[in-house]
């Protein structure tokens, strides 16, 4: 329907105040799910600045789902392109950034459909799960998933189907003894979180070697190896701080 | 999974550039589905600014569905509060607004999915409908939906289910004649846009007595009268400019 519209005048800025931060496993890009909810195991903490009031989360309790809306606060240096390799393309093939989901965009935002896995309203915590984030990312709004509004589960997947990938993970008896002195000390289930990290396939799209690899999660350095099919995880050591 | 974690410092604010402005068939707030996907006849288009690079618009066809990230704009003179009324809950009980879609919100940032209905690279505009937008939205960020990430059908729904409200809608036959003008002249269904709108019952919640109310779409003005389940479109007229 074309009308007489006036011209886009020069857009003016937008000011934007993070509401709060990121706590999560992945200190690094490296090993971070490529989308939300594939690595349920994945956790992390949005902690809220002062100047929200804690009152602002009153009822988000009641779903189980929230989206997270943030700033790719590690892609802005590298300034952003119009054309992108999305690595479900191979990692060879370009389409436009507006076509992509990659942090490599005009205002680098981002946004996250997490699990819901505990509010404490009084400390302006949420407890979060599936998550894709790098820890210390600013988060400048959250809401609630809403099924009826959000979920589309006909709309067309373009390039994107969702990834189906199987590979046997093994871990050597070491790196299984440092996974039950982990899981000791932490509540957390280490061994189960790295099989699900493994199992998306961390390697970059190019670069699919038989080779070594290390990924840190939380203040761990772990190191696994390609071999065809099957990833083995050699080495689970305290990263030096 | 609690570690020692730096205290997050004073929050840097972020500046985010328009990547485009929305052309809607919503000139005013009333009447605007309150959710997108309500009205599928609601259509507009996104026009990208200059400093985009039409190329970042490449593959963006092959998707049926564009989440939409843009600025409440006129949400802002009024500020935001910690806890709103939303209309789902019949608008006399508050909620923490992160447990909301409140406009009312920090950074009064908005995200809807639309269909794409076309897409001219060329030109930098996008073709959308089910919209929920007001025209002059400033956008910020498109992507394309991606359903194994972005549907969630299970998603616990909280207070806000899919809303149903049936009513009988009569249209007068000086409207009627109004609305085979109007689209005689423009390429629209403008008749079945305005019964798709009143089915959602854009009354505010606190008010829902039988009346007379205007709602304007594109230059237009209609008035429309509420009977019980009834709603009469009355009559469809040019807005003075």
């Amino acid at each position: 329907m074309d009308q007489p519209a006036p011209q886009p005048s020069a857009p003016a800025s937008i000011k934007i105040q993070p509401i709060g931060i990121i706590r999560s496993c992945f200190p690094e890009k490296f090993g971070i799910p490529r989308q939300p909810g594939l690595v349920p195991d994945a956790t992390g903490t949005i902690e809220l600045y002062d100047w929200i009031a804690s009152d602002s989360l009153e009822g988000l309790e009641q779903f189980s789902h929230l989206w997270v809306f943030f700033q790719f606060h590690k892609a802005v240096a590298r300034g952003w392109k119009p054309r992108v390799r999305p690595p479900r393309l191979g990692g060879n093939k370009k389409v436009g950034v507006f076509a992509s989901r990659s942090p490599q965009r005009p205002n680098f935002l981002g946004h996250s459909v997490v699990a819901i896995q505990g509010v404490d309203q009084a400390r302006g915590l949420i407890h979060i799960g599936g998550i894709d984030l790098l820890d210390g990312t600013p988060v400048i709004d959250i809401k609630p998933y809403i099924p009826y509004t959000d979920s589309l589960l006909h709309a067309a997947e373009g390039y994107a189907p969702k990834p189906v990938h199987h590979f046997d993970i093994l871990f050597t008896p070491e790196s299984e003894q440092a996974c039950t002195k982990y899981q000791s000390q932490h509540d957390v289930n280490l061994q189960q979180l790295i099989r699900q990290i493994l199992q998306q396939d961390p390697r970059p799209a190019y670069h699919k070697d038989d080779r070594t690899y290390g990924m840190r999660l939380w203040d761990l350095n772990i190191r696994f190896t390609y071999t065809s099919s099957t990833i083995t995880v050699e080495h689970i050591h305290k990263s030096p701080t």
